[in-house]
């Protein structure tokens, strides 16, 4: 290996092999009419003043997986937590920590699907940093992206009625299961692969419901199990949900057996759960549906009086609680 | 030490743990009205389509340094951002990267310091993230922040004019002297001591001046003389500085001189460049001054036609460039 195929220091140093990274690399991709460098800054003209705002950090170890890498997981995960607020995500900052001797060619294809990402999911992004640390100073790479996008649906737990009908938007554990058979070896072979995707290609279609759709959450760290457990925090109301109706693959079923872990707290990365009015439950459904990455949704449960809390009716009719954990337990996958 | 002093991989699981650190360290002192939890996501409420966006990753070794640390830094790295690009901030996002069993009084006091840096810059921490990865997979702690801020000024390289007078708020040089004094022990003595400071404080006052001010920059990694080759890079002007005119602390030219490099180069993080047209300079200078933070403010060159690049005007008559480095050479400062 040339001595030039690495990441160095002063690739961060803010001098001239910052400059080239960028041009050479970063640029490459993220190219924009209207942004001629990445700086670290961007001037943004927005029309509305209902702005959501978020940010997240991926730390997942390994870095290319089945179905995606870290670039990927970057653009999309921040794309869907603005559309779990019910807003077009529009402009994202993209931030990197990378640890010298890090592979330029592994970078590049880094940063070239997380362009071919934000272009999926129609979103700019706007403005980045770069920041090299010493060998063994940084796990290879993270990424920190943040988010701008334009509120159409105003969502939000306290929206959440009784009698609601819970969704999901397809099978569950597929990002966490495909992460934890590479990074821990596993060697199940099957069709394991990370659902992450840009999760407004669906919601974009379902504003004609604004007023139906009370809450979105998308279950990443922790999974379904630990978001609906956050969403009944401190409300007045319970979750039921039906074990039979929850879609999930054979092969994620087969593989958390062995693995011996409830795939309702596994991360997914491509799905969402929302809360809907029960009496337009199966329309919403109908139109997730009808994009392929919904095919598989499904009506999975209802928020209920009683019992407070997140429970489970198993196909053979007991009911269990789920439980917030101490901790998920898993290898870093988001 | 208890096991319970650390922080462990459990606290980034989005479980319980996650919950108590959130509860405990981070929303004591990110307390806002508006923020009932510091969730990844915030929907704000912005009164203009003018925005400004940005983001950096903070790295620092070491993370408390004389006169700051990297909560604070962060805060006021992202204000100072917002700041040059002649916006208001407003809205920041707080992203932690922390490595298993770093301490939890050591990040208590990095919340602490951040919330007080929040609050003097008047902005507010809307939206944040944290990850936790194992030990030796990080330094210590990082942090990623991205700010949103209304644009008062438009500001832009390419509105500098020849004959603009360029202005520094303060004394160069003493974040970078202060840090590596702390970081390589080198024992110096002397009131080394960061800049790191909201810049706002200052800008704000400036607006009367919009249309007189064309371009500020903070001269941050790489130093004045690396962001001023920046701002140059593909114009049609020059800049002539004069090293007489350039204040400087006794403390860093001595520090500097022991190190064998050039202060120009050495970052700084609560100093701002400024290019304004000739004949209100004097006006603007004085309105920093009047502030305590840009009370040693001065103006030290001026934008020329000829030669292209940065010049340096030495106290005896001699002109050199000042040139755009490889690298800085320097720790990690930022």
């Amino acid at each position: 290996m040339k001595n030039s195929d690495v990441i160095k220091l002063a690739h961060g140093s803010g001098g001239l092999l910052t400059n080239r990274l960028m041009r050479d690399v970063v640029l490459k991709y993220f190219k924009d009419k209207t942004v001629k460098r990445l700086e670290d800054s961007a001037q943004l003209n927005i029309e509305s003043r209902d702005i959501a705002f978020t940010t997240d950090s991926y730390v997942i170890d390994p870095i290319f997986f089945p179905g995606g890498d870290i670039g990927k997981l970057a653009i999309c995960g921040t794309v869907n937590d603005l559309a779990m607020q019910g807003a077009i995500p529009k402009h994202i900052s993209f931030s990197l920590i990378i640890e010298e001797g890090f592979l330029l060619k592994d970078l590049e294809r880094i940063i070239k699907s997380a362009s071919q990402a934000a272009m999926r999911a129609k979103v700019r992004v706007v403005c980045g940093d770069t920041k090299v640390v010493e060998k063994s100073k940084a796990d290879k790479i993270f990424i920190t992206t943040s988010g701008i996008g334009i509120i159409k649906i105003k969502l939000g737990k306290e929206k959440i009625r009784i009698g609601d009908k819970i969704l999901v938007s397809g099978t569950i554990g597929d990002h966490g299961i495909a992460v934890m058979n590479q990074r821990l070896n596993l060697g199940l072979r099957a069709n394991l692969k990370s659902d992450v995707a840009p999760l407004n290609l669906i919601t974009n279609r379902l504003l004609p419901f604004k007023s139906s759709i009370h809450c979105m959450r998308d279950p990443t760290r922790g999974g379904v199990a630990s978001v609906l457990n956050e969403t009944v925090d401190g409300t007045r109301y319970g979750i039921m949900l039906r074990e039979g109706e929850i879609p999930i693959k054979r092969e994620v079923i087969g593989a958390t057996d062995i693995l011996g872990i409830d795939p309702l707290y596994v991360a997914n990365e491509g799905k969402f759960i929302a809360f809907v009015a029960h009496n337009v439950a199966e329309k919403v459904l109908k139109k997730i549906k009808s994009h392929p990455l919904g095919k598989d949704a499904a009506i999975i449960g209802e928020v209920v009086k009683e019992p407070r809390g997140v429970w489970l009716k198993t196909k053979i009719g007991g009911v269990h609680p789920l439980l917030l954990l101490e901790a998920e337990g898993l290898p870093r996958i988001c």
